[in-house]
Protein backbone atom coordinates (compact mmCIF):
# COMPACT_ATOMS: atom_id res chain seq x y z
CA UNK A 1 0.00 0.00 0.00
CA UNK A 2 1.77 3.00 -1.13
CA UNK A 3 -0.92 5.36 0.01
CA UNK A 4 0.08 8.65 1.19
CA UNK A 5 -2.09 11.22 2.74
CA UNK A 6 -2.42 14.99 4.15
CA UNK A 7 -6.10 15.31 5.35
CA UNK A 8 -6.93 18.60 6.91
CA UNK A 9 -9.38 19.72 8.98
CA UNK A 10 -9.53 23.75 7.71
CA UNK A 11 -7.76 25.39 5.06
CA UNK A 12 -7.71 28.75 7.20
CA UNK A 13 -7.17 28.74 10.92
CA UNK A 14 -8.29 32.07 12.76
CA UNK A 15 -5.49 34.81 12.95
CA UNK A 16 -3.71 33.23 10.07
CA UNK A 17 -3.74 33.34 5.96
CA UNK A 18 -4.85 30.28 3.80
CA UNK A 19 -3.00 27.32 4.33
CA UNK A 20 -0.38 29.19 6.89
CA UNK A 21 -1.30 26.93 10.21
CA UNK A 22 -0.23 23.42 8.00
CA UNK A 23 2.50 25.35 5.44
CA UNK A 24 5.00 23.29 7.12
CA UNK A 25 3.52 19.81 6.79
CA UNK A 26 2.67 20.90 2.83
CA UNK A 27 6.51 21.30 2.67
CA UNK A 28 7.13 17.98 4.58
CA UNK A 29 4.22 15.67 2.50
CA UNK A 30 5.31 16.69 -0.46
CA UNK A 31 8.69 17.24 0.01
CA UNK A 32 11.38 19.35 -2.46
CA UNK A 33 12.11 23.22 -2.03
CA UNK A 34 11.32 23.62 1.30
CA UNK A 35 12.78 27.25 1.20
CA UNK A 36 12.20 29.51 3.77
CA UNK A 37 10.28 32.93 2.93
CA UNK A 38 12.99 34.55 5.65
CA UNK A 39 15.77 34.29 3.39
CA UNK A 40 16.84 36.21 0.42
CA UNK A 41 16.01 33.50 -2.69
CA UNK A 42 19.82 33.11 -3.37
CA UNK A 43 20.00 31.14 -0.10
CA UNK A 44 17.01 29.32 -1.00
CA UNK A 45 18.00 25.66 -1.12
CA UNK A 46 16.31 22.78 -2.35
CA UNK A 47 16.20 20.31 0.37
CA UNK A 48 16.02 16.60 -1.16
CA UNK A 49 13.18 14.15 0.69
CA UNK A 50 12.37 11.55 -1.42
CA UNK A 51 10.10 11.64 -3.94
CA UNK A 52 9.26 15.19 -4.25
CA UNK A 53 6.60 16.92 -6.21
CA UNK A 54 7.30 19.63 -8.67
CA UNK A 55 3.38 20.66 -9.24
CA UNK A 56 0.74 19.71 -8.02
CA UNK A 57 -2.83 18.83 -9.49
CA UNK A 58 -5.84 21.40 -7.59
CA UNK A 59 -9.07 20.30 -7.61
CA UNK A 60 -11.44 23.51 -6.92
CA UNK A 61 -14.78 22.17 -7.40
CA UNK A 62 -15.97 22.52 -4.27
CA UNK A 63 -15.98 26.54 -4.36
CA UNK A 64 -18.23 28.51 -7.27
CA UNK A 65 -15.54 31.00 -8.62
CA UNK A 66 -13.03 28.38 -9.65
CA UNK A 67 -10.43 30.90 -11.40
CA UNK A 68 -10.38 32.78 -8.48
CA UNK A 69 -9.82 29.76 -6.01
CA UNK A 70 -7.27 28.44 -8.70
CA UNK A 71 -4.99 32.13 -8.16
CA UNK A 72 -5.38 31.32 -4.38
CA UNK A 73 -3.98 28.26 -4.27
CA UNK A 74 -1.55 28.89 -6.80
CA UNK A 75 -0.29 31.73 -4.75
CA UNK A 76 0.08 29.92 -2.03
CA UNK A 77 1.98 26.84 -3.70
CA UNK A 78 4.30 28.68 -5.48
CA UNK A 79 5.27 30.70 -2.12
CA UNK A 80 5.76 26.52 -0.95
CA UNK A 81 7.68 26.05 -4.14
CA UNK A 82 5.26 24.01 -6.36
CA UNK A 83 3.94 24.76 -9.44
CA UNK A 84 0.19 24.23 -9.21
CA UNK A 85 -2.03 23.12 -12.47
CA UNK A 86 -6.07 22.98 -11.73
CA UNK A 87 -7.89 19.97 -13.16
CA UNK A 88 -10.63 22.79 -14.59
CA UNK A 89 -8.15 24.02 -16.81
CA UNK A 90 -7.44 20.83 -18.09
CA UNK A 91 -9.09 20.12 -21.28
CA UNK A 92 -9.25 16.27 -20.18
CA UNK A 93 -9.81 16.19 -16.38
CA UNK A 94 -9.26 12.46 -16.53
CA UNK A 95 -6.00 12.69 -18.46
CA UNK A 96 -4.97 15.23 -15.93
CA UNK A 97 -5.09 12.87 -13.37
CA UNK A 98 -3.57 10.00 -14.73
CA UNK A 99 -0.25 12.35 -15.12
CA UNK A 100 -0.74 14.08 -11.75
CA UNK A 101 2.38 13.75 -9.15
CA UNK A 102 0.19 14.99 -6.35
CA UNK A 103 -3.20 16.24 -5.63
CA UNK A 104 -4.67 18.88 -3.65
CA UNK A 105 -8.53 18.74 -3.04
CA UNK A 106 -9.49 22.15 -1.42
CA UNK A 107 -12.54 22.85 0.91
CA UNK A 108 -16.10 24.44 0.16
CA UNK A 109 -18.83 22.63 -0.36
CA UNK A 110 -18.79 19.19 0.04
CA UNK A 111 -21.65 18.18 -2.24
CA UNK A 112 -20.63 20.40 -4.98
CA UNK A 113 -17.39 18.86 -4.55
CA UNK A 114 -18.27 14.95 -4.89
CA UNK A 115 -20.82 16.10 -7.74
CA UNK A 116 -18.20 17.67 -9.90
CA UNK A 117 -16.03 15.04 -8.91
CA UNK A 118 -18.59 11.97 -10.30
CA UNK A 119 -19.38 14.63 -13.46
CA UNK A 120 -16.26 14.48 -14.34
CA UNK A 121 -15.70 10.77 -13.91
CA UNK A 122 -12.03 11.42 -11.67
CA UNK A 123 -13.40 9.40 -8.67
CA UNK A 124 -12.18 6.01 -9.16
CA UNK A 125 -9.07 7.25 -11.31
CA UNK A 126 -7.65 9.63 -8.64
CA UNK A 127 -8.12 6.24 -6.41
CA UNK A 128 -6.08 4.68 -8.41
CA UNK A 129 -3.55 6.62 -8.81
CA UNK A 130 -3.46 7.10 -5.29
CA UNK A 131 -4.04 3.44 -4.40
CA UNK A 132 -2.01 1.73 -6.76
CA UNK A 133 0.80 4.64 -7.87
CA UNK A 134 1.73 6.22 -4.38
CA UNK A 135 0.15 9.72 -6.01
CA UNK A 136 0.19 12.15 -2.98
CA UNK A 137 -3.21 13.32 -1.87
CA UNK A 138 -3.97 16.54 0.21
CA UNK A 139 -7.55 17.44 0.95
CA UNK A 140 -8.90 20.08 3.47
CA UNK A 141 -11.97 20.46 4.75
CA UNK A 142 -14.54 19.40 2.05
CA UNK A 143 -11.57 17.82 -0.50
CA UNK A 144 -10.96 16.10 2.99
CA UNK A 145 -14.42 14.59 3.35
CA UNK A 146 -14.01 13.41 -0.26
CA UNK A 147 -10.94 11.56 0.60
CA UNK A 148 -13.21 8.91 3.25
CA UNK A 149 -15.78 6.59 2.67
CA UNK A 150 -18.69 8.86 2.21
CA UNK A 151 -19.37 12.61 2.76
CA UNK A 152 -22.38 11.41 5.21
CA UNK A 153 -20.47 13.62 7.75
CA UNK A 154 -19.83 16.57 6.55
CA UNK A 155 -21.24 19.60 7.50
CA UNK A 156 -21.93 21.56 4.55
CA UNK A 157 -25.71 22.27 3.03
CA UNK A 158 -26.94 20.25 0.15
CA UNK A 159 -26.51 22.86 -2.22
CA UNK A 160 -26.56 20.12 -5.51
CA UNK A 161 -27.64 16.29 -5.64
CA UNK A 162 -24.90 14.24 -5.99
CA UNK A 163 -25.61 10.64 -8.14
CA UNK A 164 -23.98 8.86 -4.69
CA UNK A 165 -22.77 9.77 -1.12
CA UNK A 166 -19.80 7.42 -1.03
CA UNK A 167 -17.03 9.07 -1.88
CA UNK A 168 -13.30 8.38 -3.24
CA UNK A 169 -12.86 6.22 0.31
CA UNK A 170 -8.51 6.60 0.49
CA UNK A 171 -9.46 5.03 3.88
CA UNK A 172 -11.69 3.18 5.96
CA UNK A 173 -13.54 5.36 8.05
CA UNK A 174 -15.14 9.02 7.64
CA UNK A 175 -14.05 12.16 8.88
CA UNK A 176 -15.88 15.50 10.54
CA UNK A 177 -13.94 18.46 9.70
CA UNK A 178 -14.30 21.16 11.64
CA UNK A 179 -15.14 19.15 14.33
CA UNK A 180 -16.32 21.82 17.71
CA UNK A 181 -17.62 21.17 20.96
CA UNK A 182 -20.74 22.82 21.46
CA UNK A 183 -20.32 26.46 23.00
CA UNK A 184 -21.99 25.74 26.74
CA UNK A 185 -23.53 29.26 26.77
CA UNK A 186 -25.11 28.98 24.21
CA UNK A 187 -28.92 28.80 23.60
CA UNK A 188 -29.20 27.34 20.29
CA UNK A 189 -31.19 24.24 20.26
CA UNK A 190 -30.19 22.69 16.94
CA UNK A 191 -28.19 19.70 17.45
CA UNK A 192 -24.75 19.48 18.28
CA UNK A 193 -22.21 18.41 16.27
CA UNK A 194 -21.82 14.88 18.62
CA UNK A 195 -25.79 14.56 18.45
CA UNK A 196 -25.49 14.51 14.40
CA UNK A 197 -23.00 12.29 14.27
CA UNK A 198 -24.67 10.14 16.97
CA UNK A 199 -27.56 10.13 14.41
CA UNK A 200 -24.87 8.87 11.91
CA UNK A 201 -23.97 6.09 14.24
CA UNK A 202 -28.01 5.05 14.68
CA UNK A 203 -27.78 3.80 11.27
CA UNK A 204 -26.42 0.59 10.32
CA UNK A 205 -22.79 -0.72 9.29
CA UNK A 206 -21.12 2.99 9.70
CA UNK A 207 -17.93 2.94 10.10
CA UNK A 208 -15.79 5.15 12.84
CA UNK A 209 -15.82 9.02 12.17
CA UNK A 210 -12.61 10.91 13.35
CA UNK A 211 -13.58 14.59 14.39
CA UNK A 212 -10.96 16.85 13.22
CA UNK A 213 -11.26 20.06 15.46
CA UNK A 214 -9.81 23.17 13.58
CA UNK A 215 -6.45 23.44 13.70
CA UNK A 216 -5.61 19.33 13.17
CA UNK A 217 -5.05 17.15 10.46
CA UNK A 218 -4.25 13.50 9.86
CA UNK A 219 -1.34 12.30 8.11
CA UNK A 220 -1.50 8.63 6.58
CA UNK A 221 1.81 7.06 5.36
CA UNK A 222 1.04 3.45 3.68
CA UNK A 223 -0.77 1.48 7.14
CA UNK A 224 0.77 4.22 9.65
CA UNK A 225 -1.47 7.43 10.66
CA UNK A 226 -0.83 9.95 12.87
CA UNK A 227 -2.43 13.20 14.49
CA UNK A 228 -0.51 16.61 13.76
CA UNK A 229 -1.35 19.83 14.00
CA UNK A 230 -2.26 21.84 17.41
CA UNK A 231 -5.15 19.94 19.16
CA UNK A 232 -6.60 16.84 19.78
CA UNK A 233 -9.04 14.42 18.08
CA UNK A 234 -12.22 12.77 18.95
CA UNK A 235 -12.98 9.50 17.74
CA UNK A 236 -16.59 8.17 17.43
CA UNK A 237 -17.45 4.46 16.70
CA UNK A 238 -21.13 2.93 16.72
CA UNK A 239 -22.31 1.40 19.96
CA UNK A 240 -19.15 2.93 22.12
CA UNK A 241 -17.95 6.07 23.62
CA UNK A 242 -16.02 8.64 22.13
CA UNK A 243 -12.35 8.75 22.62
CA UNK A 244 -10.06 11.27 22.96
CA UNK A 245 -6.76 11.60 21.19
CA UNK A 246 -3.44 13.02 22.00
CA UNK A 247 -1.27 15.00 19.36
CA UNK A 248 0.91 13.13 17.81
CA UNK A 249 -1.43 9.89 18.18
CA UNK A 250 -0.64 6.82 16.53
CA UNK A 251 -4.40 6.49 14.75
CA UNK A 252 -3.00 3.27 12.36
CA UNK A 253 -5.39 1.34 14.24
CA UNK A 254 -8.01 3.09 11.69
CA UNK A 255 -6.79 1.97 8.89
CA UNK A 256 -7.25 -1.92 9.40
CA UNK A 257 -11.18 -2.39 7.80
CA UNK A 258 -13.06 -4.53 10.51
CA UNK A 259 -10.07 -4.27 13.05
CA UNK A 260 -10.03 -4.79 16.37
CA UNK A 261 -11.70 -2.22 18.52
CA UNK A 262 -8.51 1.07 19.59
CA UNK A 263 -7.44 0.21 22.97
CA UNK A 264 -8.50 3.30 25.23
CA UNK B 1 -56.36 26.90 -2.66
CA UNK B 2 -57.12 25.41 0.66
CA UNK B 3 -53.50 24.92 2.04
CA UNK B 4 -53.52 25.61 5.95
CA UNK B 5 -49.74 25.24 6.68
CA UNK B 6 -47.80 25.64 10.62
CA UNK B 7 -44.10 25.86 9.99
CA UNK B 8 -42.31 25.58 12.97
CA UNK B 9 -38.76 26.49 13.47
CA UNK B 10 -37.41 24.20 16.39
CA UNK B 11 -39.47 21.62 18.77
CA UNK B 12 -38.06 23.04 21.76
CA UNK B 13 -37.24 26.67 22.59
CA UNK B 14 -34.12 27.25 25.48
CA UNK B 15 -35.87 26.45 28.87
CA UNK B 16 -39.03 25.22 27.32
CA UNK B 17 -40.66 21.89 27.03
CA UNK B 18 -41.33 20.28 23.71
CA UNK B 19 -43.56 21.80 21.49
CA UNK B 20 -44.17 24.38 24.97
CA UNK B 21 -43.28 28.03 22.88
CA UNK B 22 -45.55 27.35 20.44
CA UNK B 23 -48.88 25.16 21.92
CA UNK B 24 -51.13 28.30 21.63
CA UNK B 25 -50.67 28.69 17.99
CA UNK B 26 -51.36 24.91 17.84
CA UNK B 27 -54.71 25.40 19.14
CA UNK B 28 -55.69 28.11 16.64
CA UNK B 29 -54.19 26.26 13.91
CA UNK B 30 -55.96 22.52 14.23
CA UNK B 31 -58.94 24.00 16.15
CA UNK B 32 -61.19 22.49 18.50
CA UNK B 33 -60.92 21.55 22.70
CA UNK B 34 -58.44 24.83 23.36
CA UNK B 35 -59.10 24.17 27.08
CA UNK B 36 -56.55 25.69 29.69
CA UNK B 37 -54.75 23.20 31.60
CA UNK B 38 -55.30 25.24 34.65
CA UNK B 39 -58.95 25.00 34.35
CA UNK B 40 -60.68 21.77 36.14
CA UNK B 41 -61.90 18.99 33.38
CA UNK B 42 -65.51 20.25 34.29
CA UNK B 43 -64.62 23.71 33.57
CA UNK B 44 -63.26 22.78 30.24
CA UNK B 45 -65.30 24.15 26.92
CA UNK B 46 -64.46 22.82 23.22
CA UNK B 47 -64.38 26.21 20.96
CA UNK B 48 -65.50 25.73 17.63
CA UNK B 49 -63.40 27.41 14.91
CA UNK B 50 -64.30 25.96 11.73
CA UNK B 51 -63.11 22.54 10.70
CA UNK B 52 -61.85 20.93 13.94
CA UNK B 53 -59.48 18.35 14.24
CA UNK B 54 -59.90 15.30 16.30
CA UNK B 55 -56.54 13.62 15.70
CA UNK B 56 -53.27 13.98 13.78
CA UNK B 57 -51.43 11.79 12.04
CA UNK B 58 -47.96 12.28 13.16
CA UNK B 59 -44.94 11.07 11.37
CA UNK B 60 -42.24 10.20 13.59
CA UNK B 61 -39.49 9.13 10.82
CA UNK B 62 -37.16 11.82 11.28
CA UNK B 63 -35.93 9.61 14.43
CA UNK B 64 -34.49 6.84 15.76
CA UNK B 65 -36.92 5.46 17.78
CA UNK B 66 -40.12 6.18 16.51
CA UNK B 67 -41.91 4.62 19.30
CA UNK B 68 -40.09 6.54 21.78
CA UNK B 69 -40.72 9.71 19.66
CA UNK B 70 -44.29 9.19 19.12
CA UNK B 71 -44.77 8.68 23.29
CA UNK B 72 -43.65 12.13 23.36
CA UNK B 73 -45.70 13.80 20.77
CA UNK B 74 -48.69 11.99 22.17
CA UNK B 75 -48.28 13.22 25.35
CA UNK B 76 -48.03 16.68 24.42
CA UNK B 77 -50.86 16.61 21.67
CA UNK B 78 -53.27 15.13 24.30
CA UNK B 79 -52.61 17.47 26.34
CA UNK B 80 -54.00 20.31 24.18
CA UNK B 81 -57.19 18.36 23.66
CA UNK B 82 -55.97 15.98 20.82
CA UNK B 83 -56.23 12.48 19.28
CA UNK B 84 -52.13 11.56 18.15
CA UNK B 85 -51.75 8.58 15.56
CA UNK B 86 -48.24 8.02 14.36
CA UNK B 87 -47.97 6.75 10.59
CA UNK B 88 -45.64 4.14 11.99
CA UNK B 89 -47.95 1.97 13.37
CA UNK B 90 -50.55 1.84 10.62
CA UNK B 91 -50.70 -1.19 8.12
CA UNK B 92 -51.18 0.99 5.11
CA UNK B 93 -49.27 4.54 5.92
CA UNK B 94 -50.74 5.67 2.55
CA UNK B 95 -54.00 4.64 3.57
CA UNK B 96 -53.24 6.34 7.07
CA UNK B 97 -52.25 9.81 5.25
CA UNK B 98 -55.58 9.14 2.78
CA UNK B 99 -57.87 9.50 6.59
CA UNK B 100 -55.97 12.12 8.02
CA UNK B 101 -57.83 15.02 9.32
CA UNK B 102 -54.74 16.87 10.37
CA UNK B 103 -50.64 16.18 9.55
CA UNK B 104 -47.63 16.99 12.16
CA UNK B 105 -44.14 16.04 11.09
CA UNK B 106 -41.44 16.30 13.76
CA UNK B 107 -38.03 17.41 13.99
CA UNK B 108 -35.01 15.30 13.76
CA UNK B 109 -32.80 14.19 10.82
CA UNK B 110 -34.20 15.66 7.44
CA UNK B 111 -32.29 13.09 5.18
CA UNK B 112 -33.73 10.10 7.58
CA UNK B 113 -37.53 11.70 7.25
CA UNK B 114 -37.55 12.14 3.36
CA UNK B 115 -35.90 9.45 2.88
CA UNK B 116 -38.58 7.76 4.50
CA UNK B 117 -41.00 9.59 3.05
CA UNK B 118 -40.13 8.23 -0.35
CA UNK B 119 -39.36 4.69 1.09
CA UNK B 120 -43.57 4.51 2.23
CA UNK B 121 -44.75 6.53 -0.91
CA UNK B 122 -46.32 9.26 1.11
CA UNK B 123 -44.64 12.26 -0.51
CA UNK B 124 -47.09 12.99 -3.45
CA UNK B 125 -50.11 11.79 -1.21
CA UNK B 126 -49.28 14.19 1.43
CA UNK B 127 -49.02 17.19 -1.17
CA UNK B 128 -52.70 15.96 -2.62
CA UNK B 129 -53.97 15.93 0.50
CA UNK B 130 -52.91 19.39 2.17
CA UNK B 131 -53.09 21.01 -1.30
CA UNK B 132 -56.41 19.98 -2.60
CA UNK B 133 -58.05 19.21 -0.15
CA UNK B 134 -57.17 21.49 2.70
CA UNK B 135 -55.78 18.84 5.65
CA UNK B 136 -53.86 20.75 7.82
CA UNK B 137 -49.69 20.25 7.95
CA UNK B 138 -47.82 20.88 11.20
CA UNK B 139 -44.20 20.71 11.19
CA UNK B 140 -41.32 20.98 12.70
CA UNK B 141 -38.01 21.81 11.77
CA UNK B 142 -36.80 18.74 9.93
CA UNK B 143 -40.79 18.64 9.77
CA UNK B 144 -40.76 21.93 8.20
CA UNK B 145 -37.38 21.48 5.96
CA UNK B 146 -39.85 18.62 3.80
CA UNK B 147 -42.53 21.02 3.70
CA UNK B 148 -40.67 23.40 1.14
CA UNK B 149 -39.53 23.07 -2.46
CA UNK B 150 -36.59 20.84 -1.31
CA UNK B 151 -34.45 19.90 2.18
CA UNK B 152 -31.34 21.42 -0.25
CA UNK B 153 -31.57 24.10 2.80
CA UNK B 154 -31.54 21.71 5.93
CA UNK B 155 -28.47 22.08 8.46
CA UNK B 156 -28.32 17.99 9.40
CA UNK B 157 -25.93 15.81 8.18
CA UNK B 158 -26.71 13.44 5.10
CA UNK B 159 -26.62 10.43 7.09
CA UNK B 160 -28.83 8.41 4.55
CA UNK B 161 -28.83 8.81 0.92
CA UNK B 162 -32.63 9.95 -0.11
CA UNK B 163 -33.63 9.32 -3.91
CA UNK B 164 -34.28 13.03 -4.28
CA UNK B 165 -33.19 16.51 -2.54
CA UNK B 166 -36.60 17.59 -4.07
CA UNK B 167 -39.75 17.62 -0.79
CA UNK B 168 -43.56 17.61 -0.65
CA UNK B 169 -43.28 21.12 -1.67
CA UNK B 170 -45.98 22.81 0.18
CA UNK B 171 -44.68 25.96 -0.93
CA UNK B 172 -42.50 27.42 -3.84
CA UNK B 173 -39.74 28.97 -1.62
CA UNK B 174 -37.56 26.81 0.75
CA UNK B 175 -36.59 27.28 4.69
CA UNK B 176 -33.61 27.08 6.93
CA UNK B 177 -34.87 26.27 10.69
CA UNK B 178 -33.01 27.24 13.48
CA UNK B 179 -31.56 30.06 11.75
CA UNK B 180 -29.17 31.75 13.65
CA UNK B 181 -26.23 34.54 12.79
CA UNK B 182 -22.59 33.81 13.55
CA UNK B 183 -21.34 34.65 16.89
CA UNK B 184 -19.15 37.46 16.48
CA UNK B 185 -16.39 36.33 19.49
CA UNK B 186 -16.34 32.61 17.59
CA UNK B 187 -12.32 31.54 16.87
CA UNK B 188 -14.45 28.89 14.20
CA UNK B 189 -13.75 28.80 10.58
CA UNK B 190 -16.43 26.98 9.28
CA UNK B 191 -19.05 28.63 7.11
CA UNK B 192 -21.72 30.27 8.83
CA UNK B 193 -25.50 30.34 8.43
CA UNK B 194 -25.66 32.64 5.67
CA UNK B 195 -22.03 31.50 3.72
CA UNK B 196 -24.28 28.34 3.38
CA UNK B 197 -27.47 29.65 2.03
CA UNK B 198 -25.32 32.28 -0.52
CA UNK B 199 -23.32 29.07 -1.57
CA UNK B 200 -27.02 27.83 -2.34
CA UNK B 201 -27.81 30.47 -4.40
CA UNK B 202 -24.72 30.70 -6.44
CA UNK B 203 -26.56 27.74 -8.07
CA UNK B 204 -29.00 28.43 -10.75
CA UNK B 205 -32.75 28.51 -10.30
CA UNK B 206 -32.37 28.32 -7.02
CA UNK B 207 -35.85 29.59 -4.83
CA UNK B 208 -35.87 32.03 -2.17
CA UNK B 209 -34.93 30.46 1.19
CA UNK B 210 -36.79 31.83 4.30
CA UNK B 211 -33.92 32.05 7.57
CA UNK B 212 -36.59 31.24 10.74
CA UNK B 213 -34.76 31.58 14.32
CA UNK B 214 -35.67 29.39 16.91
CA UNK B 215 -38.61 31.19 18.42
CA UNK B 216 -40.08 31.82 15.03
CA UNK B 217 -42.57 30.67 12.35
CA UNK B 218 -44.56 30.87 9.56
CA UNK B 219 -48.60 30.11 9.41
CA UNK B 220 -49.86 29.82 5.47
CA UNK B 221 -53.86 29.72 4.85
CA UNK B 222 -54.30 29.65 1.02
CA UNK B 223 -52.11 32.22 -0.45
CA UNK B 224 -51.69 34.66 2.47
CA UNK B 225 -48.62 33.79 4.97
CA UNK B 226 -47.51 35.54 8.32
CA UNK B 227 -44.55 35.55 10.20
CA UNK B 228 -45.57 34.27 13.75
CA UNK B 229 -43.48 33.94 16.98
CA UNK B 230 -40.73 35.70 19.20
CA UNK B 231 -38.59 36.66 16.32
CA UNK B 232 -37.81 38.09 13.44
CA UNK B 233 -37.40 36.04 9.73
CA UNK B 234 -33.94 36.87 7.52
CA UNK B 235 -34.89 36.35 4.19
CA UNK B 236 -32.54 35.00 1.09
CA UNK B 237 -33.11 35.71 -2.53
CA UNK B 238 -31.18 34.75 -5.63
CA UNK B 239 -28.87 37.55 -6.35
CA UNK B 240 -30.07 39.83 -3.91
CA UNK B 241 -29.62 41.41 -0.19
CA UNK B 242 -30.75 40.00 2.69
CA UNK B 243 -33.99 41.46 3.81
CA UNK B 244 -35.12 41.40 7.70
CA UNK B 245 -38.75 41.01 8.55
CA UNK B 246 -40.81 41.75 11.59
CA UNK B 247 -42.98 39.43 13.77
CA UNK B 248 -46.57 39.60 12.16
CA UNK B 249 -45.28 40.74 8.65
CA UNK B 250 -47.24 39.37 5.31
CA UNK B 251 -44.83 37.52 3.85
CA UNK B 252 -47.90 36.25 1.00
CA UNK B 253 -45.48 37.56 -1.70
CA UNK B 254 -43.36 34.50 -1.17
CA UNK B 255 -46.30 32.33 -2.28
CA UNK B 256 -46.63 33.27 -5.76
CA UNK B 257 -43.96 31.40 -7.90
CA UNK B 258 -41.98 33.67 -9.90
CA UNK B 259 -44.03 36.74 -8.72
CA UNK B 260 -42.14 40.47 -7.99
CA UNK B 261 -39.48 41.03 -5.45
CA UNK B 262 -40.85 42.09 -1.77
CA UNK B 263 -40.41 45.61 -1.72
CA UNK B 264 -38.43 46.34 1.29
CA1 LIG C 1 -17.55 23.51 3.87
CA1 LIG D 1 -32.28 18.43 12.69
Amino acid sequence: MKRRLLLVSNSTLHGGGYLGHCQDNISDFFGKVNFSSSLPSEDRKSVDEGQDVKSVLFVPYALHDRDAYTRTARDKFQTLGYELESIHEASDPVEAVRKAEGFFIGGGNTFRLLKSLYDNQVVSEIRRRVMEDGVPYMGSSAGTNVATVSISTTNDMPIVFPPSFSAIGLVPFNINPHYLEPDPGSRHMGETREQRITQYHEEPDTPQVLGLREGSMLLVEGNRATLLGTTKAKLFSRGRPSVEYDLGSDLSFLLTDGGPPPST
